[in-house]
């Protein structure tokens, strides 16, 4: 009998994880490795750091995952090295070999040489940062409310915004209804004529991606609802306490948002890997990594080469990569010969606010309160875990019938 | 017009809430101040620990209890310093004057002197420390998951919790539910007849406080379960690694719980209040401290003179104290006297584990079922907000029902 082959997918994500449930009838044990024991279900990152949901409701158990899993295993470490040569993953207590890898490392924040940017903005791709964030948010609230010298206060109640795209504008609407609804309730001594967000956008359009008339509805809805939208407003460098505009202006403020920007996780060049500009990894169209037939990556780290329209960094083409890298390390195993990835794209949803968001499904554009309830549905369905999605569905619904947020915790640093 | 008189009350715990509250009609400003922008209800926090329940779910944001009280303000700072002279409270940015002052500080953990036990434990008095545990003992299954080494793995895997009053009880109770439980599902690699949960009690009996009928039951009770039960078994010294006994035995363990011995917290010494050798405020019979008939002293932190039998430090003789206080302060500005405090003992209530507790009410003494059935209608009815009692009844119904916990999520460190 010969040994069992070893497939290591690095990441927990949505590549990651797609992959792993996709090789559990593969004849072959697969190693999960991430930093956290949990999942996280990136879409409502957004609404945890506006105070909407609470972080547990959209993370899940990896190791609930695996139950149903007879052949993975996980391990719960950091990844520090991949030896591309030896087919060795290094963390900081063990050395594994692997047979057939998945790099599914996601990205990071990627700052366009912005001065200062990196250090005095919050970014909001991970868990840590959106708790990280809710805490600074309800804490300028707190000081703010103390606060007697008005330019002070005007300063502490300014949250500035960084990019129109989708997380931009769903985290620009969600903050505006935070602000001007449950925190207007709870600090009766504030005017809440002197909070500001404001939402900045490069481009000449808020939603650079999508059709025209859906940023056009994007822009509108977010000025209803108290969002100063600033198209053509590119950022020339961020202070301490100053963002500056390339047209010369500026905005005191205490808290900028960064979501714009993304790059590949820096490690993987270190390791070898072929790299765009964006340190994200140039792939095959079969997303094998090129000169290594064993080795592949999926997900926001890895880019195809000859997308004429470069694919979004999002859930649905990790996903669909993660499974069809499972997919073709199964043909290997089985001596077939692995087969290019083609994206399936089902559309984009935005949410804006009560009521209100835009959709791009099936060619058709959709704004308004269709286009919300597709929004509510889809991210519902598609949330691992009953619980999660009873727990989410009730902070929504007490959210939109009472018009007051559930939680609003500044959580405690351990 | 007179000015108004200003009651400043620090600490947002039992004692301090219900003073706020029951200062609502009063005819005088009130401020609260704690360091946390939200109340913790600490019966529940053995089960945060132990994964039972998430965080959010137990605690209520003080500014959504400010809200119906139109004379209330919070400050939220840490209270550095007190003048009783100048009757000024002071916090890292401002000083506060008070007319009345009712200190509801709460208490902190007390060691006995025990050489490394301060090093080397982990509380359970704060949602922090709650917190902290729950991740480690998460850790610890992690790490021993793929250690190799036999003693090592069982020292990861032996966890000791110092104390059989009724903390120690319940959260030993609760460890080994998930340890047998959903652990052993999740880990699968791991024999789970290498998990060790001991409890270690200095006195010949479990629940010291409470008839020996209910320490006897309690005991068997959590042997049933799987934990190793020690009466007589006071600890001499702990160390990095093993807990030392007064008999010479020891026990190698990575993971100490310390539930036993509580002191009131150490700052008011310094603010020149009269305490005991327990660090607690020794309260006239009115809850007044002597010497200053503007300030109170209420729940943990307080102790009266000449009880037979000292109060416990648990939540309803600071709920009853707090009521008091406050009622006293109103008869002052009144210019009534302020009355003395009698406590009201309405029982003692202890949760096992399924199914099983114990209950001291109305002079009976119930064990089993009909003792676990009150203790979840108390503690349901006692939580504050409608949606903490929702989800705690979710989370304790799937528990129930599906013999998993819905959390088990390593929080992130922010």
């Amino acid at each position: 009998m010969t040994k069992r082959l070893r497939v290591v997918v690095v990441g927990a994500g949505f590549g990651g994880l797609w992959s792993l449930r996709s090789l559990a009838h593969s004849d072959a044990d697969v190693l999960l490795i991430d930093s956290n024991n949990y999942h996280t279900f990136f879409p409502l990152l957004y609404q945890v750091a506006a105070a909407e949901i609470e972080p547990e409701e959209i993370v899940f158990p990896i190791r609930k995952l695996l139950r149903k899993q007879q052949n993975a295993r996980f391990l719960m470490e950091e990844v520090l090295a991949v030896d591309l040569i030896a087919h060795l993953v290094k963390t900081q207590t063990r050395i594994i070999h692997y047979d057939y890898l998945i790099l599914a490392l996601g990205s990071t924040s990627y700052f366009f040489g912005v001065p200062g940017a990196a250090e005095h903005t919050f970014p909001l791709r991970t868990m840590e940062q959106a708790i990280t964030l809710r805490n600074h948010i309800l804490e300028c609230f707190e000081q703010a409310t103390h606060e007697p010298d008005p330019n002070m206060r005007q300063r502490l109640l300014t949250f500035v915004v960084v990019g129109g795209g989708p997380t931009g504008v769903e985290f620009a609407g969600a903050l505006a209804e935070l602000a001007y609804g449950p925190l207007r309730k709870d600090y009766v001594d504030l005017d809440s004529h002197e909070v500001k967000v404001v939402l900045l956008e490069a481009m000449d359009r808020l939603l650079p991606g999508l059709p025209i008339k859906l940023g056009n509805y994007a822009k509108k809805r977010l000025e209803k609802m108290g969002v100063e939208v600033h198209v053509g407003a590119a950022v020339k460098e961020i202070g301490e306490m100053t963002v500056v505009l390339i047209d010369g202006s500026s905005i005191h403020e205490q808290t900028v948002v960064w979501t714009t920007g993304v790059r590949g996780v820096q490690q993987v060049e270190t390791w070898g890997l072929p790299t765009d500009k964006n340190g994200r990894v140039e792939v095959l169209p079969t997303l094998q990594v090129p000169g290594y037939p064993e080795v592949y990556a999926v997900g926001d780290l890895a880019v195809l080469p000859d997308e004429q329209h470069k694919l979004p960094m999002v859930a649905p083409v990790a996903i669909q990569q993660g499974t069809i890298a499972a997919q073709n390390v199964t043909r290997q195993i089985n001596g077939q010969n692995p087969k290019p990835f083609q994206y399936r794209n089902r559309g984009v949803l935005a949410a804006i606010g009560r009521n209100s968001g835009v959709a791009q499904v099936f060619g058709h554009t959709f704004t308004g309160f269709f286009a919300w309830i597709l929004w509510v549905t889809v991210h519902l369905f598609n949330l691992i875990g009953y619980r999660n999605r009873l727990f989410v569905l009730i902070d929504w619904a007490w959210d939109y019938f009472f018009y007051d947020r559930a939680v609003r915790i500044l959580l405690p640093k351990t």
